[in-house]
């Protein structure tokens, strides 16, 4: 089944700024993994958060009818080592979404069940078309560098098309194309018109391929946590103590002296300062001296995703009862989710769907109420389980991500067509004393709760080598894989490496076809005589 | 010969945030033209600007060597009737930019002198192709609604399309392709491959159509201020006095209470706030309540463009004399001035050439230094005027906007693909006690100064109107036309609008090819007793 991840950062979580004072006179600033790991290295880091609470686009909510619910950030998978390192030093549990029972895929008004990660096709003509899609998005994404898509031999090119224009070179189906639709607005929350073709690959590219973004088992949404995933802050945040600041918004920061002063309610001065938040919300500080012209821009031209995060909850948990695993890839423009997971508790109590309303049915559906909202996803959801009872809901819980002023939208921000050649490279380019965290920063799961520990780790050590404590040589460091959730490689057939795609196909049949007409007019003329020359 | 604008905005100037304190509890804000136009209903505004110069997007700035020049927004023209209003009651003159002498169109390493609005096209194939790009864009033009560009009726399917993307279905030929890209670059300081096209179609659109963008002479490059635009600003600052504040930048505006709370060094409370920036710039404020989820992700969603504004100065006039007027469309990857007009002061003393370093280029040169950049401006200068003798530069001025945090670039905010469809609506809808002006909220010449002042006393009125001091239907007025610089239609000819395009020559070609090979053939038959039926 198409699986689903929801990009999370417990950095931003605590971290609108995230300021890191250390001992006497010198001051820093992080995220909270970056004030983890200076205060492991004998620092005094201070973390200055916006919100009331930690967790940023993590958000676990608790209550008597939920028990507990990640209204954000909630999904992890195998290669995700350093957020699974995390979990494993506070004993924080992880269990697998289930995926026993068939997915369901949605479309032309009818609900087909299947298994394994993507629907599959049935007509020959959309199977090759699109097994050559998700083959050609993972071979140019082996063309991008992971460090700087910046420089991938084909950047300017890919950077100035959208996935849209990219869909309507590759794919021949109109069935393909609406799937590939579906693809950009589940992983990165926004249109494929919207989006740089060079950045989305790179995406994709760097959380390990379409297979691993996109799969529930073996993939970027195996497991949650036990409990919540805000967890991880809360015990971040516990072990920092009086270090981490709420209610803190940074309103200025001030470099014109020989310490950096941040002001929030009161002016406080520090010597360094990681800024971890996703780059638009540099936007809300203002910075004497002004940040350098490209970033400057930069900051303005990556915006947030839009999403609205939905839990449905029922008194049993029907679907499994009739072989439905609970996941959901839903293609029809009228329905409000496009891609369902079961939120159901480990121990199988609280049975809950959860969902996600995308992109651009986010922006239509947010002006509703709540209990418009639940309407909408009821009737879609009658109509896809028609043949199965289906149970009322007993209880809702919703959390629109456009609205936070903190966040400016979710997963992550996306970057439109012709940014990311142009202004890439300074997106974790140091300024003065500033260094730059928050997932959109990070190499390896950027966008995830993975590259905010990636991005937030790097930024302390880039401090710690200011500081002449470590070796330049020591800033980027790879992470040993977890042994609780190792990776397995996805195989591909043969046939999926070798099919031919649907203009190859016409290509070879064209080629066939004049051959064999060619030899049938061949015989025919010999045998009427005609090729000899009389 | 494409002449040059420069979109300014006077409100933008003083505004990062204009606030506007009325009488006794009652309290509004707005950019300085709303505030001129609140004082003259009988409040008392307050307006709060960020930097410590009222101007904004327009600067001017005095010295020994330019007497004065204008670092940002200087031109003007015929239909921008408002702005050509407040100089005249202020007593401020216009003079027309030097254009009798020829242009120049330098392209392929050479320089063709022309006269008009475009320079000509010799190619007949060039020709068909770059009469029907106009032609199709102002057609298209005409199907936008100029305040709801949303609700064209292809409003999605352009919208959802770059401009580039609309060049290649629209253009045969390279050259034409080449010169569509300047013009997107000079019209908006952007890429063809950043913007939306249904945008940028609005944009040309409300301008008045492709001729009227582009245009010196009878277009908005047709005039300067006499003494620099910054001049309009000075001088409504100085008719309200005290009541403006510089060097206040707005970090919170709190309306959870009955007045609007607006915190700036001290804090302040108002009854009504015009938040008078480009929209991105509401970022730099923290709201309470929250903005609406569409107005917190729009702010997001539209950068600024990226230019540096160069002028070179020179001991004479040296290109007047050798039959040019200065004027220089540049059509060189490797030229870093992509646009130049002659900046000589209306009595012909301090000799100027004022040049554009726009969208790729400026993102490219910015890393340089300021001796750098004179270095390649003199490079390409002496490349065109080859046959000329060029004369040393004596003195050299630049801006480069995109460094400044309180614009962020300029000229003006552009959408990316897929925004303004899905945003757009909520551009200047007011959110609580708090209204919207700044040039990018406007519907007639948005992004120039005009717009500014179009922006800023709708604004004034609607905060009137929500006191009951006028009529809803008071807000929008129109403007009547200037005397001193009235507005001439641009006629088109017959052959401009009926020449075929190229794909239509060419199926026109076709079918006449078809008819006349059919014809011969027949005759060829018909003399041969071929088509009689014997």
């Amino acid at each position: 089944l198409v699986s689903w991840y929801f990009p999370n950062n417990p950095l931003h979580l605590f971290s609108l700024n995230c300021v890191l004072r250390i001992s006497s006179a010198l001051c820093l600033s992080a995220g909270l993994s970056a004030a983890k790991l200076l205060k492991a290295n004998g620092l005094s880091p201070v973390v200055l958060e916006a919100r009331d609470r930690v967790g940023g686009r993590t958000f676990t909510v608790r209550n008597k009818e939920t028990k507990w619910v990640d209204l954000g950030g909630a999904y992890i998978g195998p290669t995700q080592n350093r957020i699974l390192r995390l979990a494993k030093e506070y004993g924080i549990q992880t269990y697998k979404v289930n995926e026993q029972e068939s997915l369901v895929h949605y479309v032309n008004g009818k609900s087909y069940p299947f298994r394994g990660s993507f629907p599959p096709m049935w007509n020959p003509i959309v199977l090759l078309d699109f097994n050559n899609l998700w083959r050609t998005m993972d071979e140019m994404g082996r063309e991008i560098p992971r460090e700087a898509p910046w420089r991938a031999p084909h950047a300017e090119e890919w950077d100035n098309m959208t996935m849209m224009e990219l869909f309507e070179k590759i794919c021949w189906t109109s069935t393909v194309r609406r799937f590939a639709k579906l693809f950009v607005n589940v992983n990165v929350t926004s249109e494929p018109h919207e989006v740089s073709a060079l950045w989305f690959l790179w995406y994709v590219k760097q959380c390990g391929g379409t297979m691993r973004i996109f799969s529930t088992t073996n993939g970027g949404q195996e497991r949650k946590f036990a409990g919540g995933s805000s967890q991880i802050s809360e015990c971040m945040a516990r072990e920092l103590g009086e270090r981490v600041k709420l209610q803190s918004p940074v309103c200025r920061i001030d470099q014109s002296g020989d310490t950096v002063a941040v002001e929030t309610l009161d002016k406080l001065t520090y010597t360094y300062v990681i800024v971890a938040t996703p780059p638009a919300l540099n936007l809300k500080m203002h910075f004497n001296p002004e940040l350098p012209p490209l970033r400057n821009q930069l900051i303005n031209r990556v915006p947030m995703g839009s999403v609205i995060k939905c839990m449905v909850y029922y008194k049993e948990n029907f679907w499994r009862k009739k072989g439905y695993c609970g996941s959901m890839v839903i293609e029809e423009e009228g329905a409000p989710i496009g891609l369902t997971l079961d939120d159901t508790k480990p121990d199988g109590t609280v049975p809950c769907i959860m969902g996600f309303i995308l992109a651009r049915k986010c922006r239509k559906l947010l002006g509703l109420t709540k209990e418009e909202r639940i309407v909408k996803i009821k009737t879609i959801s009658n109509r896809i389980h028609v043949s199965t009872c289906v149970c009322q809901p007993v209880h809702y819980e919703e959390k629109n991500w456009c609205e936070e002023e903190y966040s400016g939208g979710c997963y992550t921000a996306y970057f439109p067509p012709g940014i990311l050649t142009q202004f890439g490279k300074v997106l974790r380019e140091p300024v003065g004393k500033l260094y730059f965290a928050g997932t959109e920063t990070a190499t390896e799961w950027s966008g995830y709760m993975e590259g905010a520990v990636q991005a937030g780790e790097r930024a302390a050590r880039e401090v710690l080598c200011a500081m002449n404590k470590i070796h330049q040589s020591q800033i980027w460091q790879t992470e040993p894989e977890s042994m609780e959730v190792p990776a397995r490689p996805f195989a591909t057939s043969f046939w999926e490496r070798n099919l031919p795609s649907v203009g190859g196909l016409f290509k070879l049949v064209g080629i066939s076809t004049v051959l064999s007409v060619a030899t049938a007019a061949g015989v025919v003329a010999y045998k009427k005589g005609l090729l000899s020359r009389s």
